[in-house]
């Protein structure tokens, strides 16, 4: 059968979730969980690729926009046209000879190409009735490589050196495969440590953490030093010595401020400092990581795209590697990051929680373990327990460990009930908030 | 008077320039220069802000997209609470606690940003009857410091340190002043060496050029080598050894691929080879810079922001500090950008071309002389001669000098009519178009 994609629908879904502040941080004060929601229909029936991209709110309409804008490079193509040669496909997308002035590879358009380039890995995955990561750890390495633009990392990872590695790893992979059905990848949690909560929830939502099976912890920090101290002492005393934790000052800091902050706070023993500053700041990133050793420093959330990943391993500035599976341009560039990581002996730690960011990352783990980077030394992928009922198959969780997908294509297929109730600002939940916010203003 | 921003106005201003091939290179092939073009409204009869972010063509609606996602920051403010605190404006604008996701700082909403901003300085200078180049050196060193945002540049450049720079040029300003006005700011032009040229329209433009009395010459590379070397030789051959020669790659090599090429370009004598590779790769231009020395790096038309500028000045990346007027999110990160590079001894030699581009920088460039950087040594500001017919008060260049503007503003004011003829896609311009082009599938 030829599939063809027939059209690019792009929707504006946006959850009210900054009503709890859940996912406040010192940068991002009101969250409202949203995402750039992309459908490529096709001519076969039933047959649809799903992708999105996560954003926090306001600013989702640009990236539904850019979607759209991106449309006549996706609409009419054959899927076999596509997949033939994927890296292609990846250059037409972010280098459109207009389109690239407002990136290039980076913020809105690269957001949005992220969304698009999923669906496109979607619907290749449900079109052979497989869930992504075991579309991708049963390619060869001929194969997964040629789905990847190695523009601007030749200085860094050839072709052939990629290729050395997958091949390296291929023998092996179905014992990983198996390991990985049995036991799942381990994961940790970010749900306790919010800028928001108090400390009597932080402290009774570790408790409740421990009780599940969680090793690792991870609070906000960086409003204010004294308040961060305080927070992370009762996180230290709730989960004992022998748990991880791990802080996140989400880009709130100056170099020099980074390292003088994590001064105070080394006392708490963590295990990493995520985002110290500037996430555009690789030499930053460098200074603070020589600075504070043997804490590591980690980043990626808003790591823009390979160019910037590649620096950051090139200078010895990251010690955990925390891409984000919807800000890099989709599949095809996550694969070029973990090969990079791979190369670089750093470990790839993804960035999870919003809304699908769990769903996407449960396969790429998969891949990274079984296909790329054979280790689970210092490896954890997080995990936040928002907004799951959307999914018509969410990510699992079982005792701290993702547990391998079952489903066909790349899991970010939400049910229709949730698009159309939350579809912004025309849905339901957001009309009943208008008509509220109208009366209170009356 | 107390002015109060009573609206903001965000078109879609066009033109059709892919149809002469002006203004192509090895990535942009077909650009329409293009601009996102805002007005802000006062209660001030004839007080209005006008400011103009650059693009070329498609995207360009996400750029007023976005100019319009900022409208609620700006719209009911008094420009009295904004200069008041304009780095606490700034800030706002960059720091939206949901927006910045799909930044921050970069892209679209970078992009959309520099125009907002833009037009607020523009509005500053009408109201106080000023070209926005004299508002800004008669500031005092005090008074322009409070417009710039120092956050993530402390490790390279503080508050204490910019003052410094401004009080040892202080007492010389005015005889700086006076030179500009008697002699203007030397130029160079683009206009010769478009890739889309053939070589004997590159020659005639090159003696034309001469004529006209320019004394730096810029062609573009990087499609093909052989190309390159055939175009170079034309031009050297007409510009004679004496007359600065330079080349654009427009990021289209790898680090090693750049290093490579440039050794056999070297033979024509560069003075700089622009864009050598990916404008988010600070190391691979370090690298790039070290390798080909004594032919100097340049680059920032596609600089996101300050960040990577103070990166690419840490490196030793760069020896001409290209800032972007509209790139960078406006005035007040330009002036944090020309600060940083004086204080790093790299000279700033302005982006400029587009639409609007020209008119901004000739701004820009009075202000970096006379009041940030008082040397004209390795300093040469771009000039392209397209759609300066589109301004009120367009920027004028006599003997390859950048003449002072006299008008009150920040000069990108444009005639009512190219609004209205230009506006996409329901302007005449590409109504007739859009016409033409269905009667031709007919």
């Amino acid at each position: 059968m030829t599939v063809r994609i027939t059209a690019l629908r792009a929707r504006d879904i946006r959850f009210p979730t900054s009503d709890q502040q859940d996912g406040s941080d010192a940068m991002h004060t009101d969250p409202d969980y949203s995402a750039a929601y992309v459908v490529l229909e096709t001519n076969q029936p039933g047959l649809a690729g799903h992708g999105l991209t996560f954003t926090i709110g306001r600013g989702n309409e640009l990236c539904v926009a850019a979607c759209k804008a991106l449309a006549p490079l996706v609409v009419g193509r054959t899927l076999e046209s596509i997949t033939r040669d994927f890296a292609g496909f990846w250059r037409a997308l972010t280098s459109e000879s207009q389109l690239r002035w407002v990136g290039p590879e980076k913020g809105v358009l690269h957001l949005a190409t992220a969304a698009v380039v999923n669906a496109t890995w979607d619907l290749f995955a449900k079109s052979r009735n497989l869930p992504l990561w075991k579309l991708l750890v049963d390619m060869t390495p001929e194969e997964l490589v040629a789905a990847i633009d190695f523009r601007y990392l030749s200085d860094a990872l050839t072709r052939e050196q990629a290729l050395e590695i997958l091949h390296a790893n291929a023998p092996t992979k179905a014992a990983r495969e198996a390991q990985m059905r049995a036991e799942g990848y381990p994961a940790y949690t970010t749900s306790a440590g919010w800028l928001g909560y108090s400390d009597e929830k932080i402290r009774a939502l570790c408790q409740k953490g421990i009780a599940e099976g969680w090793n690792h912890f991870k609070i906000k920090v960086g409003a204010d030093l004294r308040d961060d101290l305080r927070r992370a002492a009762v996180v230290r005393e709730t989960i004992g010595a022998q748990r991880k934790l791990m802080f996140d000052a989400n880009q709130r800091w100056d170099v020099g401020e980074a390292i003088e902050n994590m001064k105070h706070l080394a006392r708490f023993d963590p295990w990493w400092i995520e985002e110290p500053t500037s996430p555009d700041d690789v030499l930053g990133h460098a200074a603070i990581a020589k600075a504070i050793a043997p804490i590591g420093v980690a980043t990626g959330e808003q790591c823009q795209n390979r160019v910037v990943f590649k620096q950051l391993l090139q200078a010895n500035a990251i010690r955990f590697c925390q891409i984000d599976s919807c800000r890099l341009g989709g599949v095809n560039e996550v694969l070029a990051v973990l090969l990079l990581a791979k190369r670089f002996g750093v470990p790839v730690c993804p960035h999870a929680g919003g809304v699908g960011l769990c769903e996407y990352v449960n396969h790429l783990v998969m891949v990274d373990y079984i296909a790329i980077a054979p280790s689970l030394e210092g490896r954890v992928a997080e995990f936040v327990g928002h907004l799951h009922e959307h999914f018509e198959s969410p990510a699992i969780v079982r005792a701290g460990r993702y547990l391998v997908p079952q489903a066909p294509g790349y899991g970010v297929t939400m049910k229709a009930r949730s698009l159309e109730d939350f579809e912004y600002p025309t849905g339901p939940v957001w009309r009943r908030r208008a008509e509220r916010a109208g009366a209170a203003v009356k």
